[in-house]
């Protein structure tokens, strides 16, 4: 296993430069107030392809020679980082193939081949996904890139809390959503470099509190078909990220549902931006845990911002 | 009637600078790839009270001594200028009282009391409107702020494309959504001295098409209670507006109800930012008009971003 270090973060970000937005970092008075704390939004909704999973996603694509690069990219996604693979697949002019269950929203897959992505569907089980993809890159020679579980993209994701603190100046605190603990790896990976003493705290549902249960048991324990309207974070820890999330995480805190879906809200209506579930899951732990954040100076990453605009969980619920 | 100059404007901007935000200017490769134009949206929908109307707001707020401060502001409202005066005059800690028809939305009376504004409520009527503004204006002395025919209103409301010019360079065309005209007014008196050559277009919705009947005419017209869902656009245009419209507009543009409500989910979707049906009108036409927009540069007022989160017109319709 190939743990990545900081001189991976830093040749990340200067591969993927051209090819992601620099998104701005956010201030909100009301949630101030009402988290008592001094909040910076790290706005990766505002992202290309609607997530940072396209840092990691670029990063991968990018470090492939040009013989990988002509054979190709496939993955197994159902969510932000098949959208993102196809982007920045695109952005190279490789194949891109994703593998979706049959059961994966249209808008999702549209979105997929709106970028060029190639989908082959599966049945929605684990060893059908497995063949799938096994299938495919026997056949093609594409280089898989997991969602999470990659160096490669965990050095991409790193990347953004390095643009985080460049702008915000010195944190307390970040908090992030986990679910497979991409994004958490990679904001570990650069803070014990640019800044070991800002704390890191996870956040995640209750519905899906996997990675708080492996943490506290000290191996890493998955969930058996979680339910949460925090879609993007259902899946769980691999060895990689469980190696960062078990060093850097001070804490896990878990929201409930009604929690996630009233910080999603709020967000939407206040800060006037477009976050999804998995986003609001680490708004809606810093609005509980006054007793941790208040008057602190604490970093939150927005995941992204992908909704299905005929699906809001406040109207539906 | 004293009509502005863009001396009123700069110490406008000079006077507002410190209560208001220096809202992004925000690009889109889908919505330029969709329009075939390069598309600026400067976003008011990110202001303080979320709507550019605390701009002028602030201007006459600001603008009083501090006799006529102590003496309170007034205005009739059941929108964003509402709010904005709200917090304009809380900034000062000036007393603020909104006239309002008892069916306004609880929402935008909740906005105007939590910023500290008081509110008298009246019958939905014009009559019962201006008696019960004139009985507070005798009665306490307070200083009207007219909605947008008002000289200090206009020159607020100017600052917005003196920014979004400062950040986007040379522009073809600016296109905002016209209601009364406060926006509209303020984009040509701005442009009139620091761009005499950028185009300016006015968004309307068909089914409040007061504006561009009257541009037609060359008189104003007024609407009878027009139905559109873009809320804010109701109202019809006063001589102080009509002054600039009449000189400075290109053309008042007009779009379907569906056309705006496909325009605002589009925005909400790509572009991750919560806009109000009003600054989607002025997205609407541009799509809709690529005639007129292909390959220029163009900036859009992106106006408010005040939504009711629970009636979305694209899941009520």
């Amino acid at each position: 296993m190939y743990v990545p270090t900081f001189d991976d973060v830093r040749r990340a970000h200067a591969r993927i430069y051209p090819w992601i937005h620099r998104t701005p970092v956010l201030a909100s008075d009301t949630l101030d107030r009402m988290s008592g704390a001094r909040l910076f939004f790290k706005c990766e909704n505002l992202q290309k392809a609607g997530a940072f999973k396209v840092r990691g996603a670029s990063n991968a694509v990018f470090s492939l020679d040009d013989e990988q690069a002509e054979r190709g990219v496939a993955t197994h996604s159902s969510g932000n980082h098949a959208l993102s693979l196809s982007y920045a697949a695109a952005c190279r002019g490789t194949p891109c193939t994703v593998i979706m269950p049959r059961t994966a929203s249209r808008a999702k897959m549209r979105a997929v081949t709106g970028y060029g992505g190639e989908i082959v569907t599966c049945e929605p089980s684990l060893a059908a996904r497995e063949a799938a993809l096994n299938n495919l890159v026997e056949r093609t020679g594409a280089s898989f890139v997991h969602p999470y579980n990659d160096h490669r993209v965990i050095a991409g994701q790193a990347t953004c809390v390095r643009e985080l603190l460049d702008d915000s100046g010195q944190l307390d605190a970040v908090v992030a959503p986990i679910g497979g603990g991409g994004m958490i790896s990679g904001t570990a990976l650069s803070l014990a470099t640019i800044a070991p003493d800002t704390r890191i705290y996870a956040a995640e549902p209750a519905n899906a509190d996997d990675a708080h249960r492996s943490l506290k048991a000290g191996h890493i324990i998955e969930d058996d078909a979680p339910d949460t309207v925090a879609d993007g974070l259902r899946v769980s820890l691999r060895e990689l990220t469980w190696h960062f999330v078990r060093r850097h995480v001070s804490d896990i805190l878990l929201t409930t549902e009604e929690e996630i879906i009233d910080a999603m809200r709020l967000v939407w209506e206040r800060m006037k931006i477009v976050i999804e579930p998995s986003s609001a899951v680490a708004v809606a732990v810093v609005l509980k845990h006054p007793d941790i954040f208040r008057d602190r100076r604490v970093g939150i990453i927005l995941t992204g911002g992908n909704v299905d605009m005929y699906r809001l969980p406040w109207v539906d619920r």
